[in-house]
């Protein structure tokens, strides 16, 4: 997650962080290899973006699916050109290790089940490309770590934000020092959640709005600063008394203080539509990013010292993100690489929410 | 500072809350009565917008100076048509109580000597209209208080944004429920702040950018929920050492916790510069006042279910809000009325602003 700046050069000069309104796929060479992804969940993430970004990718391929629901798969594979051999349930997963069509899984199941996944995907001999939130806790997303490196097998941690150009724009700009001396950065992200989501029971989900969105948030602050922070303090509530929130909590406020003296302050609901958004305040100049967070239509606004404002909406349609996230993934594991958003920095995450929810009296 | 809805409609009704684009100047009667202000001070505030202020207002008069240059006295009371007997220094400032031509006077002199100018204005005889912060702790707030109630004096914090349409008419959307349930709050207040300002002077400020320009976001959390927190939190931060900070923090981040479940995040630098802004998120709608602590040029944007969008800068130019404070205070006077943002009000934020500050371990 810290980006040196050799390293975000490299970044771009691959094309894959490309902080252009030109679309990586079209300056993508096609190598001819191709990382064959099974897909394990077909839920809205899955189907709605992955695996249409995967579609318009050259060094990816769908070629398994893992789903509970044979119908559904079905149409799917005949829509992905999947072969019926390649479709798994959770009882058969195991038996992927015999697939030598499967190179790596993409796990979008409910949180609480990404560990069990990644481990039984790792001891298949598989990489793994894990949705965020990493796990429900910091146990979990060590052991995820453990079984990945036994295996000798990648893990990555589906940030696509950190592949994404509008958001790679803004960290390139303050690591250039457009914005003089960082000072202080506030996000938000929230929506106003509906009753019966699996994000609403706390064994599935782990917690409330921070696991799910407020987690983009606290993500950005660590990419946009490419600090740790070293104190997190916040609060939770619950206003609405309509069943929703007898499990998680409804609202979380919570605030970061990094080594070098940058704090933030965020905050995140699930009671309230909220843009996912980032302001960052430096010494000679200010950054808003909002929309930050979602599939496209991403827009970036700053005012620098001696500069013409800026004001730009990247033109990057969905899915091009999770294309993006596919592709690099795909780079990683022909180049032995380890992800820039490895477990590491799933975990990391989850150590901060995990001291956020202890703050608020939720540990 | 707890609007009930009647007091609010009370306030709209007078012409002085007017939450509209007209000015409240423009509809107001001239009684004829007129508050005679002397002017405690003549920096920035004074000269540039409440003089002015009081200039365009037909309930208030400036009377008299106070001041340490006798030389910028004259010129002033010549330009506002001053008796120069009526001209006063800090150490004469005591005969004030021999004045007849004075009923109250605006203290807008550095922090830590709105106490002392208060206290010696209540012996006096005369109301006191004081510039926020109320003062550098709550012994002094608290000891203001009880010489104004001794002397059964008025004193009013000039929290002018109170009396200022676009807050008006954010307050009004709130308790109106246009936004359904309120979840959460952030407002970012600051700017960068030159070396050699007395603000920068711990003793004379008591404190950074909280006490300056973080108490805007802070009263603006208090007066849109209408409710007190129950919980405070923060960090502070130096990071320029350039020997501005040497006294005082440069960054500030905050958490509230309302008793409703309402939380709010907020921050203030003297390290970058940033609009004074609040948005406010509830359950059906959002709220986004930005600029909203200026002297003009208010604007405010919402998106409220079922409703066409808002997005309307107030045409209220400077310094019609300050006319509107003076006016305020005068018709407290003339109708016996405590003040909407009396001293209470400034000990209830400095009570905050020290409990912050104690979070911070600034104590």
């Amino acid at each position: 997650m810290n980006f040196t700046r050799r390293e975000f050069a490299h970044l771009v000069g691959a094309g894959i962080a490309l902080a252009s309104e030109e679309s990586a796929h079209a300056l993508q060479q096609d190598t001819g290899r191709r990382l064959n992804y099974g897909i394990v969940g077909l839920g809205r993430i899955s189907m709605g973006q992955f695996m249409p970004g995967v579609k318009i990718s050259n060094r990816a391929k769908i070629t398994a699916l893992v789903s509970g629901h044979r119908d559904k798969a079905l149409k799917v594979a005949a829509q992905y050109g999947v072969a019926e051999k390649n479709i798994y349930n959770y009882e058969n997963y195991d038996s992927i290790a015999d697939n030598k069509d499967i190179d790596a899984v993409y796990i979008a199941l409910p949180n609480n089940m990404h560990a069990e996944y990644t481990i039984r995907a790792a001891k298949a001999g598989k990489h793994v490309l894990c949705e965020k939130p990493m796990a429900t806790g910091v146990g979990d997303c060590q052991a995820m770590i453990d079984a990945c490196e036994r295996a000798n097998k990648k893990l990555m941690i589906a940030y696509r934000c950190q592949y994404e150009p509008t958001n790679l724009r803004a960290i390139e700009m303050i690591r250039d020092g457009k914005l003089g001396t960082v000072e202080l950065i506030e996000s938000t992200f929230g929506f106003n959640i509906k009753k019966g989501e699996w994000r609403l029971n706390k064994k599935m989900a782990g917690g409330g709005p921070l696991m799910d969105v407020g987690i983009y948030c606290l993500n950005a602050c660590r990419y946009l600063t490419g600090e740790e922070p070293v104190a997190v303090s916040g609060y939770s509530s619950v206003i609405d008394h309509d069943g929703r929130f007898d499990q998680v909590d409804e609202n979380l406020v919570w605030t970061l203080k990094f080594p070098s003296g940058i704090l933030a302050s965020c905050s995140t609901t699930y009671g309230a539509n909220s843009n996912g958004w980032y302001r960052v305040h430096g010494s000679k100049g200010n950054l808003h990013v909002e929309p930050a967070f979602n599939y496209d239509g991403l827009r970036i606004r700053a005012e620098v010292e001696g500069q013409p404002p800026i004001d730009q909406t990247t033109n990057d349609p969905s899915p091009h993100q999770f294309q993006r996230e596919a592709d690099y993934f795909a780079q990683c594991v022909f180049d032995d690489k380890q992800p820039k958003t490895s477990g590491e920095e799933g975990l990391r995450d989850m150590k901060l929410i995990t001291a956020i929810y202890k703050s608020c009296g939720k540990a």
